[in-house]
């Protein structure tokens, strides 16, 4: 054990018990950080250095943070500054007193340990890591360790069985009272692509349950939860939803405050930081959220394409042998539909600009994109299967017809007035149309450059910026004509992204007929 | 490439590039980290977040950095603020104008992804991901996936020898006129130790060229460059360091400003943090040094105990035969000598108490300790075969003869004098004996706990804290006798120590007789 510093009463210790408890309001992300000034008595007399990990207690409250020093006055010798996820976690009251004392050692380090001198983990060490991990007892470093560790093919078949396990068991489980419960899932990288409100209308119109928990962007333009709240709140709690589903079958919500597999959101953040992919990772991600969630029967649509998540069909074979394996030990159904990830799909790209979309399908308006429209039959299709409502015949047809007739969209009405009022989102102020700079055929198109252009033009922060797309593949186009339309809430933003268009002229590749 | 915003003068970008630099003072490590406001154009149009990697450029120099969002007025929108090694890195002057961009991609992170995927890296690749290490392009996240997937058996000796090789490349490398320059290192973890004085002093003497470089401490309670503080200036450029090797034949100095092997800290501090153990590693970070500092024939001491850095006879032997190769293929005489590691040599703990233990052998005072005698002569004398200076039948005798007839503490008066003049260290205003608890004999001294109690009464950092040990493994005590005694600058440190050692009865390890 290392030095705990309680029932010690000389000048130092009682200093730092009576330090002031201040909220720096710093965001460093997911790892809390404490900042003592470096001639406070603890940093003085413990030797503590940047990158120290100390345990704060406030009450019964504990907590593992990173010491960051502070070398001038700005923080005072008797004060304990917090980094706002610390200052969240501990939630401090007025005049409360902390205890700063060295962490104890985090056992399940132990693991991640042996995982690097690459020993096997078992069922009972990966639970001990992901605990650890969802208890943020992990440093930022000692999460990027794990996860280097367990990337590649570096976990067997049984430790991502026994990751996801833990995943799941880490968090909320929700219960559902029918037996048969189904749920969809992209793996991502693809614009626009917004099926997810559209699917739901039609699988519960049909019969089927289908209660969806959605994630808001993380590094994307949008998350379905993002698009979803432009068009009915999304923000429901567990009984909220569950008194939306019993009333429409099926609902589109945020899950974010749901604690579904919270383990996830975090790896997910350092994974992407280091740009690392792990099929392994990935299979758990995926399937701890749905199994979590309490879904029986999953179909996952795996778009492939050359800047899609998924850039090969062999990767996705790869990728869908290993997401039905770790299902099949769950008991859970599973559906893979390998699809086109060449382009994005749909035109909007951004909150509003996808739920426009979203609305244009349901309403089966003339000028509807015709590949989301496709896209969102094919996989209410297979989910009609999967769940029985339907057979191979006669699923797309029964799709179809649900969606022409008008029930979809009747349906898609009801689920958000339950979930508490439709809305009917905007359009953003500031447009501005990127042309073709010659006369030629739309060869390639940059879904991930797409979505930076979105972000950059204020998305998904501004509900109403993106852009929306105005040629597709293979298209041809004349000199001047649009390829796609800038949309922004400032004009600021609009010369940002207009800036990044400028030096990439690749994004919605033109070539000139030979 | 993302987006770098130069040339671009619409509101947003504007702001950005006249904001004021302001130095925050907090010491992040060596992660160089940027502040900004939540609100600040760049962080609100470009959607960055917290672990988003940002470069900076001031003038023509550049610099990586990871941002950390402010949510509070602490930093305006318009100012930039910088971690104390970022704001050391840019040293901006005033009113200097900062430009901040996307951080283009590190190419030699993709070596680090390979090696994560199992993958071996050639020769260039070591190389790039050193030199992005050195020129602090890594983060801390990705320092740690780079450790984590080159540690346990990961690296092959050509890996070790290419690593090695990058990391001499990286820094400055010192070459000598003499063609034979000795050398000697010791694979820490023993509290005490600190034969390198006398071993210089006697090498020297006898006509060796060693011009020692040395490290202060990063967790222990001293180096020996704290040691040889004591007792004279270490802080020497390489100039003053080439007079003082030319006067005397040898010298003791801080290497730190000497820039060798300069990736060697920073990942040893990551690897501390993380508690990772390497040995690939470890052979490249001892052996980069020794090249680097231009020697030729090094001795290295291994000590094995159970409370050591190395810890058994079998980890031992891996480590030399991994330290011989790759020796090797530098061309680079070496000899391992596995020590006894179990209890400290000598009696002092701390710079000055270390120091006098060195005064006391160099002097050849009736009190002085054995232990350290011994060591220091067992090592000289094998300095002095692998140098040509003896043959195994003389060296010991040799040694012995040069440290009893004060020859050897002649010399090492003339290397502190031509280091700046010779100090003679004093004693810590307070002291407190640690006694047996009870009559019996001493059967374990556990060295970590030992250094530990040293740091808590103040050492380094107060040079003259630390602790004398009273007892040695196998010894008989009375009830009552001292153990150890504390030595600390203030009574804070003091009580600080003596509670850590209240809850640590067996750092020194009493059994009573059956």
């Amino acid at each position: 054990m290392s030095a705990q510093l309680t029932g010690f009463d000389t000048r130092p210790r009682s200093r730092v018990e009576a330090g002031q408890l201040r909220r720096l309001g710093i965001d460093t992300g997911h790892e809390h950080v404490v900042y003592l000034n470096k001639d406070s008595p603890i940093c003085r007399s413990e030797g503590f250095g940047a990158h120290s990990r100390l345990e704060l207690r406030v009450g019964t409250r504990r907590m593992l943070a990173t010491l960051n020093i502070v070398q001038n006055e700005s923080l005072g010798v008797d004060e304990v500054g917090l980094s706002e996820s610390a200052w969240l976690a501990l939630l401090p009251g007025a005049g409360e007193r902390v205890v700063i004392a060295h962490a104890p050692s985090v056992d399940s380090l132990t693991s991640v340990r042996a995982k690097i001198y690459g020993q096997p983990l078992d069922e009972g060490a990966l639970h001990g890591i992901v605990r650890d991990i969802v208890e943020n007892r992990y440093s930022a470093i000692e999460m990027a360790a794990f996860i280097a560790a367990a990337s590649g093919d570096h976990l067997s078949l049984e430790e991502v069985i026994w990751l996801t396990k833990a995943m799941v068991q880490t968090g909320t489980q929700l219960h559902w009272p029918q037996p048969l419960v189904v749920d969809k899932h992209c793996i991502g990288g693809l614009a626009g692509n917004r099926t997810t409100p559209i699917v739901v209308a039609i699988a519960t119109e049909l019969g089927l349950i289908l209660p969806k928990t959605s994630s808001r962007a993380i590094t994307s333009a949008a998350g379905t939860a993002d698009t979803m709240a432009m068009l009915a709140p999304v923000d429901l709690d567990e009984t909220q939803t569950r008194h939306v589903v019993e009333a429409c079958g099926g609902c589109i919500v945020w899950g974010g405050a749901m604690n579904l597999a919270p383990a996830d959101e975090r790896l997910i953040r350092i994974e992407r930081a280091l740009d690392v992919d792990s099929v392994g990772q990935l299979v758990a991600s995926v399937l701890s959220k749905k199994i979590a969630a309490g879904s029986t029967h999953v179909v996952i649509d795996v778009p492939v394409g050359p800047t899609a998540k998924v850039r090969s069909h062999a990767e996705a074979g790869v990728l869908a042998t290993l997401l039905r394996r770790v299902a099949s030990a769950f008991g859970l159904q599973l559906r893979v539909l390998i699809s086109d990830g060449t382009q994005p799909i749909g035109r909007g790209v951004g909150p509003a600009l996808e739920a426009h979309d979203v609305l244009a399908v349901l309403r089966n308006e003339p000028h509807a994109p015709i590949d989301l429209r496709e896209r969102a039959l094919t996989v209410a299709a297979a989910i009609l299967e999967l769940g029985g409502a339907a057979n191979a015949e006669t699923s797309l047809a029964m799709a179809t017809t649900c969606l022409e007739t008008g029930r979809a969209w009747q349906r898609f009405q009801s689920i958000c007035v339950a979930q508490g009022g439709m809305r009917t989102p905007g359009k953003a102020a500031y447009q501005q149309v990127v042309p073709a700079a010659q006369q030629g055929r739309v060869t390639a198109i940059d879904n991930r450059r797409l979505s930076r252009v979105a972000k950059l033009a204020g998305a998904p922060a501004a509900p109403l910026a993106g852009l929306t797309l105005d040629a597709h593949l293979g298209e041809t186009v004349a000199g001047g004509q649009p390829l796609f339309t800038l949309h922004a809430e400032s004009p600021g933003e609009l010369a940002y992204a207009m800036e990044y268009v400028s030096r990439h002229p690749c994004i919605v590749c033109v070539e000139a007929f030979s």
